[in-house]
């Protein structure tokens, strides 16, 4: 009970402010959590992204069972130690990933087989061995392993994949072993409201210490996936964490935060990082582009990161031109810096009771 | 005068320690400059690159004047603004670059047309365009164009080629305008030792800031290199600094200071690090060894890098392995700050005296 503190509430909308409690520290909530996928927040080193603000990031239980394997993170001292990074870690349970990522070879009420994407190796996963890795990981949050569907998918198959979803969560919080990490359960079911609120009560029965909602972002739009958020929030516990997977955008998060959101993780500062994608408050600026030659101005005025302070976006146009790791570096830091800040500025609205107002305003284009 | 001072000389070598002042800052001599070609040390920030104790970098003309052009780099404040890097800068030529990298089109006692290995398009460098950039780029440290010679060059190509810079040289110190910045002068003449006598001696008469040797570490080998460089140094003015481009190992360091260098420049310790190599004082250390699968130690014990305080080998090897640039950020980390520790080393036994005794038990196999 005592590990989520709701600080404050919005007076017109669902959003709150918190403070999570883990082994290895404590995350303000909204939270954003960079993407670690395979051991590494793409690009940067643990020292650059504790600059930018991150107090939690996202690592894939999925990936790191693949490679280097769970018993040799264990033998190099767990997660944590391996990666360098000694603050709180949530892990995915690998259910997503199969999902988008692997030649799927069977799945059934006991568990999944599938191929590793890698080496096309036979691995199989079920609601225990995810649950066991993830102890084992030696992380601050772990997932239940659930079943996601596609966008479009048929009625029985999201009834079915919701049902498993349900009985592996229980399975999953009865193998659950390491008292230190928190166990969150995900609510799948699609776009459809009756089996978004069957899964929620279902597993509030069962009862965790946080909810995530699965299976959304995966192409139904951002009008389907806040209506879904909005309706699954109102059948999970207010005093718990609420987790939104694989979420978003700026836009997307306001709206999500606004729906009672906690907490989010996307690949986006990251990725688009990489592809000289720079969000600004101003919109997105395109680093690639001719226009930038000669511009002495860096990517954000006002700015305090590492790139903004050093660099202008003509040595940055450069960099990306010339294919310097540094280009992808130093975008990366300012993207994650952005979204760090993007989310300070959320719960410092929630705190001054101005969050609806502000939001209301923010057009941002990114 | 006053620009090179030489603080203490070893009773059995031509090793010396000195300093050497510039208008970005001062430098340590001997010193090692990291290579940052198109104005990024490949995979790190200039940050990160402060921290392993460079000083001093070198930038090439050739990749600058190619991309993104020398106006742009004006525009955008200077080199140094425009690369993030507030410290002592060196810019080789471009003649060197032209030599190995470009598909030359036409060299005459004139200057030097070439196609640029980028786009194909046509490029001319004579001695005063080369001073000219080199100007306007604002580093501390510019270098006369010179003619360089493969290993295995006929005695009147080589003749050809010193007697070319010899008056590149000469044409160079005209049209140096800038007098923020040090002019060397390049010695070239292969490994034969009357064309470096020769090209020395000519060289001093014009009068230069320092002295380098170029033409070498191009496939002579270690006793050739250092052959000639100890031939050449004989006919260098004692009070101005040496610097031998392009080298090179640890063990070619240290025989180089023996014979009197007091810089160098190498690509070795960035880009062996891109590639996995880890230089330790035990040899090196290739980290997509399976051996370092489960290898909870650092690269180096002691050091004190980033890299060896926060990561294992088994990490390195899983971030080579899955293609992660945090492996080559990190390594590369590494790789520059045991050059520079190794430098620090040589600068120190010299002050205490002990170089020579220090250098012959010197077994590094790097």
């Amino acid at each position: 009970m005592g590990n989520f503190k709701i600080l404050c509430k919005d007076s017109s909308s669902a959003a709150r402010a918190g403070l999570l409690t883990t082994t290895h520290g404590k995350v303000e909530t909204p939270a954003f959590m960079p993407v670690g996928t395979a051991g590494a927040v793409k690009g940067i080193t643990p020292e650059q992204l504790k600059e930018t603000g991150a107090s939690i990031i996202l690592a894939n239980t999925y990936h790191l069972l693949l490679r280097p394997g769970i018993e040799t993170i264990e033998k190099l001292g767990g997660l944590g130690r391996f990666m360098g990074w000694n603050k709180p870690i949530l892990t995915d349970s690998g259910g997503y990933q199969v999902f988008s990522l692997s030649p799927l070879i069977k799945i059934d009420d006991e568990g999944i087989e599938f191929a590793s994407h890698v080496d096309g190796a036979k691995v199989y996963l079920n609601a225990e061995i995810a649950t066991d890795i993830q102890n084992r990981l030696g992380v601050d949050i772990i997932m239940c392993l659930d079943q996601c569907t596609a966008f479009g998918a048929g009625d029985s198959e999201v009834k079915k994949a919701v049902e498993r979803t349900i009985r592996w969560a229980k399975r999953a919080k009865n193998a659950h072993t390491n008292p230190d990490q928190l166990l969150f359960g995900i609510v799948q079911g699609g776009i459809d409201p009756q089996m978004r609120t069957h899964c929620a009560l279902e597993l509030v029965k069962t009862g965790f210490d946080g909810y995530a909602i699965g299976g959304l972002s995966v192409g139904e739009g951002h009008e389907n996936m806040i209506k879904t958020v909005k309706h699954t929030v109102q059948y999970l516990p207010q005093d718990k964490p609420h987790y939104l997977m694989g979420v978003g955008t700026p836009a997307d998060i306001i709206a999500a935060v606004m729906a009672g959101i906690d907490m989010f993780d996307c690949v986006l500062p990251t990725r688009n990082g990489r592809n000289a994608f720079a969000f600004t408050q101003n919109g997105p600026v395109r680093l690639r582009n001719n226009a930038h030659i000669n511009n002495s101005v860096p990517i954000e005025a006002g700015c305090d990161c590492y790139c903004c302070r050093n660099f202008s976006r003509g040595t940055l146009r450069h960099f990306f031109n010339c294919g310097e790791m540094l280009g992808p570096i130093l975008v990366t830091i300012h993207n994650l810096t952005f979204y760090q800040r993007f989310m300070a500025k959320i719960r410092q609205k929630l705190k001054e009771g101005q969050f609806s107002n502000w939001a209301k305003e923010f057009t941002i284009d990114n």
